[in-house]
């Protein structure tokens, strides 16, 4: 195989083949901002907690650490999930999609992983030409950031 | 309630609440490109296919006829999941997160959802500075477009 593999030649293995990550990690696809979208899946229940961003340092530390490092677009820094709210996310398995644009993080998430203190951010369900709300908070949002 | 309720307003919505669609729909939240990243999930066993991006247009088509429809980057066209492949996605529900900035689709995925013929795009897990491939495809890429 080769030094540098690409996701293109990834497609062809099997299961159970491996690769150096230091190799693969070149070949991840940033966007024109430096960031790729991260989904966080809770491991056990596989419900679906929230989606957002990392860039290339952001990835690393969640590799290094086992603990969950986005960054926040909206306040341009590092987001060491649960650092104000407490409720942190453990890695548990982190995976590429087919052509290493997006990344799925299996976590083990303490307690809501939605500001708004929901289990998971998406709460809000098209039926019927209505936007429906489909679930409360499990902790008030008070509750959450009052530390 | 607000006739234009935006997401922040929904935040404080309780469980059963429902808003016009027609209303929150202005609100949802598009990139600079005019996209929204959309995840598919397996609705019964809860597997994450694949992460792809929708516009305002694929969106609307989506929820009328039921079956997902993305919006291709790299062809910069419409993308009937399964208009080449036959593996179509049959929406389930279709949610949205928090902030209106990424959407969840439930879907019923026959066969891959992957053009790899995997029935995941996340078949790539970082172990021990290693890639690992973690699934072979279920059908081969070679029958998936023959037709």
């Amino acid at each position: 195989m080769s030094q540098q593999p690409t996701f293109k030649q990834l497609e062809k293995a099997q299961q159970g083949d491996s690769f150096d990550w230091e190799a693969v990690k070149k070949q991840v696809k940033y966007d024109d901002k430096g960031l790729i979208p991260a989904i966080a899946q809770q491991f056990d229940t596989k419900e679906v907690l929230m989606m957002a961003w990392m860039n290339e340092l952001s990835l690393q530390e969640t590799l290094q650490t086992g603990r969950v490092c986005y960054w926040s677009r909206s306040r341009q820094s590092y987001w060491r999930k649960g650092e104000e709210s407490g409720q942190i996310q453990l890695l548990k398995d982190l995976r590429f999609d087919c052509d290493g644009d997006a990344i799925l993080l299996l976590v083990d998430q303490t307690g809501p992983a939605c500001h708004t203190g929901r289990k998971s951010c998406f709460y809000t369900a098209i039926h019927n030409n209505q936007a429906e709300i489909l679930t409360n908070p499990i902790i008030t949002p008070e509750e959450l950031y009052k530390k």
